[in-house]
């Protein structure tokens, strides 16, 4: 049966063979000019993980006992998510503070129980979704007495549809895939597609306010959300399921980013919709960086809602889209379940055109007929493709690069147009700077990942060649300078990745510190032993 | 220098004459087969209030008492909001619990200043934007020791412009007309216009969770919120000013719809727009009703986004636009500061078409050309016209029939499609037979004020014919039967009128209860002496 890697992005067959890796070794070698020697990975069964610290025959019943783990691949396996650190260190088979229990809920009940002998315990008890994060969302902390991760997994079903209404009442442990093809035999889909799609869950979309596959409009998993359910240690919260309500505050809007600090999610009424049958693109080209981001600014204000409107700058587009490295692109793309988009393709085309990007009417791709079968060209043709194909492979393209030393990740922030280009001016020439001084050099990139009419969400890539050993400290000291950079510009700490351990400092001095204070006076309500996830998003009671 | 009625809608000169009183009262006389007799209105000379229980020579420093009034008719106008008993109370003069002070701050620090005598002094303090609440949403409670209200008019201000991101920085306390006039020398505009937009400020929007123009897609003012400034008597609360962020819970939606119970808002930066050149609307007549909402669910499911989607019942479509009777209305209306909109309308019109709407082609207003002289005809012509006039005029037209007994008032929510159809009959039934039993007879209609993917936000009007000196316990029966209908039927207790002191049993049955305690939580970190507003919203601490 596949399993997940312990240290890569996706499946342990995703993981490189040692011909590849001896392949990417010699790339490296001869792109950096330095001799990169291939490791051989480490193999589950050579895990030496501490013991657990808890005993699963201590006051638990039977039947939570058949769901709770104390398996090594099991606790390693749940002890980091997916950032660069974290796959670092899990390639090495650094694994000094494993959570001690894996449990795998079946029913809302058993989170219940858990979390009551969590509470009675002291344990720590933390939430697992797909184990996708990037920003220790889920890490025990070195000091717990005790630690139970919750993995959401068995919490895997749509529950309900409702058609006329277009919602879904739908498990919190469904992965991105299953989610989708539940609701494929109703013609529906929830169209949510981050990143980490692949491996990621609805709760952790919820709890971490993930950014989707709409580059305008709605994007975020908040605007999809119609009602929330989660379980606290102080009992059930859940909202009135409604299109829309102006009852006071939302409650919903308190458990969206939450990050597991409030309460374990366990399903939700959600937004979906028809799928696409229109479909309408076209990647237009800029001499200028200015222009294009001048362009997409234009088009957002303009209200056309484009599903995509990404930005490539030259780096990023010579890199993710085969493009020559001077021109920048913007892949601008429509669709739509009823209407035909080729209208609204040309009006945005008529905009980027006016702001001097170059596409010739050939080049506009539009699925004007309808249906299934018409799709297969919009949005996949040359480097529009090229970059769609990119964005996918990502997180398993670093697979062979994480074993070799080199330093590769992302950041991403959102800022409003006035403040961008002094943004952008400043972290590309703080990462460039700490990357001649960590790593001798390297590249820093750019592409926008959404856009709103007041300002763009900009998403970074920044790769050098480091040291093997001592990776985690050239990649900290990027990351210190390109956060510093990012808050000193005005932009926030994350727009879609969200805080979890590692965006701490950083988040700290960007919320209203009152609204922590309130944050932590409802975590002391919900969560009165102060077991849910501690060290994520705010400091523990 | 004109004034405000201390009952009526809008400004003295607002209120009706003897002489119109006197001719509606024979209208009414004729329409109910009863003898309506016509009182005179009581003059502010008339008003005998409760002496101030606040001495303002007590540790008040000279610059704080200069910006507070003692004053009967100052007390009296910021009692009452503008709901139904609101305004019977007014009109009669009973003021039994009126302010003592009524303060209109010039700058931040007055505030901070007024709250801290509050919480030394224990006075309640009550923040006031436009006074057109219609939830009891600033009235002093009666058992309070010493109030004060703080009256934000003075904090009327547009203190920056950002052109590049369409957005500017607002005083709380400027009203409608004053925004948009202080806009529109930039070209742009906030097109946020709820029915009270005369009489309604920015702090109150905000508070509140106002819904706005917009029928569809971005209407609450939540969604136009950058950021906002907070004053609790904790400290000051301010987010960062960005166009999306994922970083935690949003700090503004604790703020959205706290209704004055966690803070007073003082300014906020928020998203404004280009104003529209362009516009298309039409008209479109339904024989069935339920034609006519299936029409608006398959356009909103279409993700049109029309600016209008206002669908009026064959009731209000008589009563408000001079319709049959018979028929129902769906007004659809598009408007763009930068795209002609005449292709979207043609796809919305043919949608309701599909759906069994009828409109010919020659009654669509287009005004493709763009340019503000373009724009005279569209959503201006016929039964869309008259409609429009009335929905601006509604609130005054009470003014006449208020003095006379007629038992007058709208309520709304918000379902999703799957329970709408339930949800109306049981309403209609329930207010239907209320107003029999309590009014002996009268009728109730219902428009779209606004339309979701998932579900309308319907608004409901009733009117019956009441006895002069009993037209509160008439209402309050009716009130409290389309509230527990509503209820009953799944809906929320409000789509956008907020919930004051009026919707506080609906509303405590329908926010989970961990939610509430956690709000709590959140006052006594910002209110802990627990000043701010009480019995709005939440229990006092």
């Amino acid at each position: 049966m596949p399993r997940r890697s312990f240290w890569a992005w996706g499946m342990e067959t995703d993981e490189p063979t040692s011909a590849h890796l001896q392949e990417t070794a010699n790339q490296l070698s001869s792109r950096y000019g330095i001799d990169v020697a291939a490791p051989e990975p480490l193999k589950p069964a050579g895990l030496a993980l501490r013991a657990p610290r808890i005993s699963l025959s201590d006051d638990l019943a039977d039947d939570l006992r058949d769901i709770c783990s104390v398996d090594d691949w099991d606790r390693a396996y749940h002890t980091y998510g997916r950032s660069y650190p974290d796959r670092i260190r899990a390639f090495r088979g650094e694994f000094p503070s494993p959570p001690d229990v894996v449990a795998r809920p079946r029913k809302e009940e058993d989170i219940e129980r858990l979390l009551e002998w969590c509470t009675i315990r002291g344990y720590h008890a933390i939430p697992f979704g797909g184990g996708s994060s990037v920003v220790s969302g889920f890490e025990p902390e070195a000091d717990a007495e005790g630690v139970v991760t919750i993995d959401m997994e068995r919490l895997d079903q749509i529950l309900e549809v409702d058609e006329v209404s277009r919602a879904a009442r739908i498990q919190a442990g469904v992965y991105g895939p299953a989610l989708d093809s539940q609701l494929r035999p109703y013609g529906l889909t929830m169209r949510h597609f981050p990143q980490s799609f692949e491996y990621s869950t609805l709760g952790g979309w919820l709890a971490t306010r993930s950014g989707g596959h709409y580059a305008t409009n709605h994007t975020r998993i908040d605007d999809f959300a119609e009602s929330i359910r989660m379980i606290s240690p102080s009992g059930v919260w859940e909202s009135l399921r409604l299109p829309g309500s102006g009852a006071g505050p939302s409650p919903d809007r308190m458990v969206l980013g939450s990050e597991g600090t409030l309460g374990i999610i366990t399903e939700a009424w959600m937004r979906v919709q028809a799928r696409p049958e229109y479909r309408a693109s076209a990647g237009v080209y800029f001499e200028r960086y200015e222009d294009a981001w001048q362009a997409a600014r234009n088009i957002a204000q303009a209200k056309l809602w484009p599903a995509n409107l990404r930005l490539l700058d030259p780096v990023e587009g010579e890199l993710a889209a085969g493009m020559d490295g001077r021109q920048s692109l913007l892949v601008i793309g429509f669709e739509s379940s009823d209407l035909p988009q080729g209208a609204n393709l040309r009006s945005a085309v008529a905009i980027a055109r006016e702001s001097g990007g170059r596409v010739s009417d050939d080049e506009l791709m539009i699925s004007d007929e309808g249906g299934r079968g018409a799709n297969t060209g919009a949005g996949r043709q040359g480097p529009v493709g090229a970059w769609r194909e990119s964005f996918i492979r990502a997180p398993y393209a670093m697979n062979a690069t994480i074993p070799l030393g080199l330093v590769h990740d992302t950041f991403e922030t959102a800022i409003t147009w006035d403040r961008w280009p002094g943004l952008d001016e400043s972290v590309r020439a703080a990462v460039q700077e700490a990357l001649e001084r960590v790593c001798g050099g390297g590249t820093v990139s750019c592409r926008f990942t959404h856009v709103y009419p007041d300002g763009p969400a900009p998403y970074y890539t920044f790769i050098g060649m480091g040291r093997r050993g001592a990776e985690i400290e050239a990649w900290s000291e990027i990351k210190r300078v390109a956060s510093d950079a990012v808050a000193a510009a005005g932009g926030t700490i994350t727009h879609h990745h969200a805080v979890g351990k590692l965006h701490r400092p950083w988040y700290d001095r960007q919320r209203p510190d009152l609204f922590a204070e309130s944050l932590r006076a409802a975590k002391r309500v919900l969560d009165p032993a102060g077991i849910l996830n501690p060290g994520v998003l705010i400091d523990p009671l």
